[in-house]
């Protein structure tokens, strides 16, 4: 049976992924301290608390308008312990080679690595290598852990989410989607379509201060409309999304183009927040203050506990955005 | 030209490797607390000490005789801290798992490596999950980072090493080497052949008393040699194996058909601890005293500054053991 065996549906941020890490992952390791995906958890050591987080990379192309998969792989570890209300320290390196691959690149993407480690203020400590035979690897995959410390401030978690809370995003949303899409197709489209990876930090620190934030995600596999389902799954409420998700002009044109909806693009340099109602033009207000948040925006609200996830239109009616099931989107991230 | 590619030499463990190593990553991410392959090194955390570590793992087939991928890499991860004189404490997790493995297996090599993490008395605290195309994956690597806190007593390095110091092994060596390639290649000659793939903290906690206690290494890619080879580079000093390295009467064999030496086997289960040669009585005792180390002997000692690495024939006469360039033998972590 076809079920019997991965499928790519089972890496797309969506039903089946979940299926597949509740159902062998979870199974088999759960424990209180489990996060099979996601953000940062906290670890217990030598009497103190630290965050903890790992995630892999197989982004194809290896190197996009913007970023490469090296880049990639700090700013995406970076930013779940940043969103998690911790502050990166640590990383470590995993990298898979594929043998063949150009040595020059590697070195522009180790390279690209490093500058993204020190931009962001974070050690690479530890770090090993294997080469894998020709045909069996895609260049190069990259996996890092992050280790961190938590910082003062609200604890932000799922948890805290009530209905009526603001959902807002801190800029525009489907650029490293597209961006690493049409590297990858050449489409001859790109024009000044470039990735938003980058770190986080300084985003999510400030929020820490508002007793309203409720929880912070960074949009990647699956984009805006995952954390939304994520949200609903964790928590039973409904998730209604606005048309004031900032798109870009030409993501929206592509998009269009090929019949992509911008809210399933991933982001890798974007926050969603969760904030209560009072304080959320407060937030927005912090964020438009700097640079990485002057196109924040108010996207959305916490609905009532059984609703489903929703985009509201311009005319006044709305759209069911489903779960990924299959993808809808070439892979990657 | 052939050298600007990577080739399978730049994953064996031995001079390729290195150059890679130092050229392409430590160039760029070296730092005082990169370890760029090998054991464990700390990290500063909350005012306190943390150890971490970091290991791929791409081991064809996914499941042999006396364990598995996700067995291995477990016991890889909490070996690395164990060998730098701590006690594990969490692992992350990264699967690289390819479009068309059978769910079954993977839900085999998941169970497997939970227990190997409950036995070791770790918890696997974050996980990622990503999958790559029908022929780009291999079945499934794995990327494990591991955590733990730095136990009293010695702080075992290799710095520590002198001239005139023993070296001993805790078991016999390469009953993972040989049980993984002949689990991979089927010649027909499995019988008892199992890998000794386990965790080694039973092993190293307890010399952590000993105050000759130099160095301790899990001899993995590349075997005891590479070990020793390790210690020339790091320390300037030369090794000098002898013949009693213990090698269990059906590896030998396998070995003597294939025209591999023993030496340059991997083990996932054993340490090779540097030892002051008044306590090697002493630290050998303290293995044989245990399960997992009844088999342990003394295994030669260090040289003089500026000699090689060379085995001692039993007649008296002595065979240079090279670093390893090309690959000796199929891969196999």
């Amino acid at each position: 049976m076809e079920d019997d065996y991965i499928a790519l549906a089972h890496g797309n941020g969506g039903r089946f992924m979940r299926e597949l890490i509740d159902e062998v992952f979870v199974r088999h390791l759960g424990g209180d301290e489990l996060d099979v995906e996601a953000d940062a958890v906290p670890i217990a050591l030598n009497g103190g608390e630290a965050m903890i987080t790992t995630d892999g990379f197989t982004v194809q192309p290896l190197e996009f308008p913007g970023g490469d998969i090296g880049s990639l792989s700090v700013h995406g570890t970076v930013n779940d312990l940043a969103v998690a209300g911790a502050r990166p320290r640590y990383l470590t390196l995993n990298a898979f080679i594929e043998e063949g691959l150009e040595i020059a690149q590697l070195d522009r993407i180790v390279a690209s690595l490093a500058k993204a480690a020190r931009d962001a203020g974070v050690k690479v400590s530890a770090g090993d290598t294997k080469v894998v035979r020709r045909g069996e690897g895609g260049g190069l995959y990259l996996a890092t852990t992050g280790v961190g410390e938590r910082l003062p401030g609200v604890k932000p978690s799922i948890d805290r989410i009530a209905e009526g809370d603001a959902l807002i995003v801190s800029g525009s949303v489907g650029d490293h989607g597209i961006a690493v899409m049409l590297a990858r197709e050449d489409f001859g489209l790109r024009g000044e379509l470039r990735s938003d990876a980058a770190s986080v930090m300084a985003l999510t620190e400030p929020l820490l201060a508002l007793d309203g934030l409720r929880f912070m995600r960074d949009p990647t596999r699956g984009g805006i409309a995952s954390v939304a389902h994520e949200i609903r799954w964790a928590s039973g409420f409904g998730v209604r999304l606005a048309a004031t998700i900032p798109v870009r002009d030409p993501v929206q044109s592509v998009c269009e183009m090929l019949g992509y909806d911008p809210c399933y693009l991933a982001c890798e340099g974007r926050v969603v927040a969760v904030v209560a109602e009072e304080q959320a033009d407060e937030a927005l207000a912090v964020w438009r203050a700097l640079p990485q948040g002057r196109n924040a925006e108010r996207i959305g609200r916490i609905g009532a506990a059984g609703e489903r996830v929703v985009l509201e239109t311009p005319l006044g009616g709305e759209r069911l955005l489903e779960a990924l099931e299959d993808d809808p989107l070439p892979r990657i991230c």
